[in-house]
């Protein structure tokens, strides 16, 4: 038996047939004037934000495994306000979607226990993203919680990633294999981590079901920073034909806005349009 | 000419002939009663936090190099509204003690300018808490505000900061040693990164100087982590007879309070052992 997390993610693979999600990082200066009128103006940031992002959440939800909510985009007192209010919002409305909170965080034991309280307890989101770099004390108050599931940073597909995490060690294997036999070995007694891996080189994916067994994925680099779908996406399938969870976040939310289609409906074709991608890279 | 943020660091130490920093960490079940009652009431959060940040500021700031809050500690909508508090206190109140915002955040580009913009721009501290594991991204959207300081956890005293930080790579080097050459060289283009090191392992900050010149350098782990003050101090010490900054934060934030004194006396006392037995170190 899976951890509840890992249960929730299987189960939306199943029943969507996608393995898209959908990253909610709202930019302030990028919600549009509709949002904004709607809410009584620029002053109301908070309604502002939140309602911004229930709109992308109801157009895009049917085809999302997971809402990946950046907390780092909601600064300030008035930021979390709507922080807390699109994960209420979520568990509300949508409480088959995981819910991420995507903070990167990775600090000493017993700031982290303050934070996974706020995450898992206040925010009550599914799922955490981690920073690997102070060792297990940070990741070990997360994954305390065994029924929410831990996101862990192993490689990620930014420009300088590399400069660290590529790093040669003196095993042969670079920084971030390391960090990935620990995050699937002696980090995992809950069987709750999963580790985010780039589709930036697609070499370094071969192989990865031997070390991975059957956790899900995040998948991460495909589109703009340059992964390819059809080279990464069958290296990553698990036995079941699924196995990876894939966010974009820009193009979804801030979406090109074709004729005759509103803002929420070109959202909703964008994540169409991202599952369909993923599923036709599936069968090559 | 050093950038400002050091040059704020330099002044204090002259001016203060103290080497210790104060770290704000508040644990709201850890605020005193009289704080509450001060306030209203346990409802009353942010308001709470902020009178009690209020309290161990004016009782240490004669003493301290800087202020390290750590945003992980103001947490939802009220904390956020604290923490920012805070930051107008301390600027308004004691403008030249070094403001440190301790988020150790390490997030891609685009979202690190966010947070860039929230903690330099909003918050305006003169300094922020960086991991390095997702490269220079994350770090250059920081450092471009020439006239700010970025402090990178190079080093870190948690006790599982080995697994990672000490991996030794194929160039013999330990991971640690690579991003601390990093951040000394190529990533520092501002001149306005100083590196986070422990004290931990006296035997590591042999001839620190030597590769991080006369950068300051804060030196975590001491105390209860275990760290030695007279094994540690000297070997980082600059050209002056300075050179580092030492925090501490629950033996002063919520001190032993002895007969006759109020918290604040205690708090006062605390930082002052601390600054005594530093310089003490230095003239082992």
């Amino acid at each position: 038996m899976s951890s509840p997390g890992i249960e929730k993610i299987r189960g939306r693979w199943l029943e969507t047939d996608s393995m898209a999600g959908v990253g909610i990082d709202p930019n302030i200066q990028r919600i549009p004037a509709e949002i904004w009128e709607q809410v009584g103006g620029t002053d109301y940031i908070s309604e502002g934000i939140t309602l911004f992002n229930q709109g992308v959440i109801d157009a895009t939800a049917d085809f999302a495994v997971d809402f990946k909510v950046n907390s780092n985009y909601f600064q300030g007192e008035l930021g979390r306000k709507a922080l807390q209010n699109t994960f209420d919002y979520l568990k509300l409305e949508h409480p088959s979607v995981l819910r991420v909170c995507d903070g990167k965080f990775g600090d000493v034991q017993h700031t982290a226990e303050e934070i996974a309280e706020e995450i898992f307890g206040k925010l009550d989101a599914d799922a955490v993203v981690l920073n690997p770099y102070l060792g297990f004390d940070g990741i070990g108050a997360f994954t305390k919680w065994s029924d929410k599931l831990v996101i862990l940073c192993v490689n990620t597909s930014n420009p300088s990633a590399s400069e660290i995490q590529d790093l040669q060690l003196e095993t042969g294997q670079k920084l971030w294999q390391h960090v990935l036999q620990k995050s699937m070995g002696e980090w995992n007694d809950n069987g709750n981590i999963i580790p985010i891996l780039s589709a930036t080189h697609p070499e370094n994916l071969e192989g990865i079901r031997e070390i991975a067994g059957e956790t899900p994925i995040l998948l991460a680099g495909v589109g703009t920073q340059g992964g390819s779908l059809e080279k990464s996406v069958p290296l990553c399938l698990d036995s079941e034909g699924y196995g990876i969870m894939i966010s974009a976040s820009r193009s979804i939310i801030y979406p090109e806005v074709r004729a005759g289609e509103t803002s929420q409906d070109a959202s909703r074709r964008s994540v169409i349009e991202l599952r369909d991608a993923i599923n036709q890279a599936k069968i090559g």
